[in-house]
């Protein structure tokens, strides 16, 4: 498959010159980030002999697929997104602050602002018939201090697997609360079980995912922001047991630490008190936060994100 | 600089797993082009120690540029479409195929279906006041014999810098012909001087090649599709020599081949011949195409193109 028409000094100095390295101006990180970046594609394409034709497509693919608004699920369908969790534990775990609660991606859906309720909160409005779920625990830091006055900031599908905002039939932040924790770190709420979720139906991301020959689908989840002032922040998800696509997330959002078990209570009492006419379903989940320490990549994510 | 967090064997399983090598099924070109592309990209993150940040940054910038319509302007300022020239040129010196006319990038200002004259055309319509161009040659096969009946696809900007389509202000197809060749193989033209010009301001091409301390300008260009039945189509470019930018065009489309020396003619004989009122500019340029042969890489690019 190697063809390597063209000489590596050729290619060095295509892509040192196209990123400005001989060029005294601009930004010098940035320079030497697409000095790299061009040198490798220029490489692949030379080795993996890459055609014209596979280069524009490649461009007009990026092209819909971001006028489809869909580069934000393409970065975790390529484990773009993962890699970087993979890379953030690294560090943390060299800086000797591993024991906090796994993360995972965070997804291209949240929406910042959603409702503020001290301690407990309903997510849902009611309006969907999916199964009640009751998810509840406790902000605790890693020597299992309690963390009062954190925020949970959770945010998940509807049993349709869509999302307020995004979805038109929801009203707005439904399935979204900031929950701060109480005294003893406690939060709690009650919603509607998710429901997992495929990619767009001929979106580019399906697109690019049956080319590879995999699929778009997503456990069902729940995903959470969880802070306080002096803790590191944390952007993780909880995956709904027995999901059949729970091992095959192909956001590669899927974590063995954030798979908690699933209760479901019947007794008559307990709905009674609960107001639930029905059996629910009963999470227990627990929040542990890393302290901040300076000279270790902070947590806090600066992206692009849709606003309300 | 280099950080090395992941085992390269955590960043080629992960590789592998997104790009569906594990799969039975989907397009294994593309499959093996995404494993080395995801691999090289996991590889340059974890080296230069590139953060979420960063990475958000440029999935924003791409998507932005998408929505301006610029990929196909910041592949030309990256050096990527000169470098597959590079490559089809080595490609075909290697098959014995050296010695035509030079090609270069085609840009992304290409609109199909210009008016066809035969030997000889008018390209502007007389609106913009620019100094007269008469430009003529012959076409040719690598033996010197006339190629009659070929095509010489034509198109430039105005004094403004601006191509008809693109710009509202110009008639549909304005400085925009095809040609084909008389029987001794020669074409000829009546046009005005094109003008440099450079990336959209304030736009995602300029940000990016201000941000690697360049600059977005092109020297004054003339482009050509030239095709004929049992040739290679060549795609290419002259430059009006004499331009600020000649060899500083952003795109790295100048070459020394294509750089005809522009005749001025002020006898009043010719003027009177030629119906203009004043001096003018001359450019004689001839194009040697080359035959088809089998299992050369074909010169017919397929890429997404604007249509009139």
């Amino acid at each position: 498959m190697s063809s390597k028409l063209i000489e590596k000094s050729v290619i060095a100095d295509l892509a040192s010159r196209a990123s400005g390295l001989d060029q005294p101006g601009g930004d010098q990180r940035l320079k030497t980030v697409a000095n790299r970046l061009l040198g490798d594609l220029f490489t692949a394409i030379d080795d993996l002999d890459i055609s014209m034709n596979e280069v524009w497509s490649a461009v007009a693919y990026l092209g819909q697929a971001a006028r489809n608004n869909e580069l934000g699920l393409i970065a975790p369908g390529i484990g773009l997104e993962h890699f970087l969790d993979l890379r953030l534990d690294e560090a943390e775990r060299r800086a000797g602050l591993a024991g906090g609660t796994a993360r995972t991606i965070e997804g291209p859906l949240y929406i910042a602002g959603a409702p503020l309720s001290k301690g407990t909160a309903r997510l849902d409005d009611g309006s969907d018939k999916g199964e009640v779920v009751f998810m509840q625990g406790q902000v605790r830091d890693q020597n299992g201090k309690p963390v009062a006055d954190a925020i949970v900031d959770v945010w998940h599908a509807n049993t349709r697997g869509n999302y307020s905002h995004f979805d038109p039939q929801q009203a707005a932040y439904n399935l979204r609360r900031r929950i701060q924790t109480d005294a003893e770190g406690r939060y709690s709420f009650r919603s509607i079980m998710p429901s997992g979720y495929a990619t767009p139906p001929g979106g580019s991301t399906e697109q690019l995912m049956f080319a590879f020959g995999r699929h778009g689908h997503r456990p069902a989840h729940i995903h959470f922001f969880v802070s306080a002032p002096g803790y590191r922040h944390l952007t993780t998800q909880i995956n709904i047991e027995g999901d059949e696509y729970l091992f095959e997330d192909f956001a590669f959002g899927t974590r063995n630490d954030l798979i908690p078990p699933v209760a479901r209570v019947s007794d008559p009492k307990v709905l009674a008190e609960r107001q639930v006419q029905e059996p629910f379903a009963s999470i227990d989940f627990d929040f542990v936060l890393m302290p901040q320490v300076e000279g270790v990549t902070d947590t806090v994510v600066e992206r692009e994100r849709v606003s309300a």
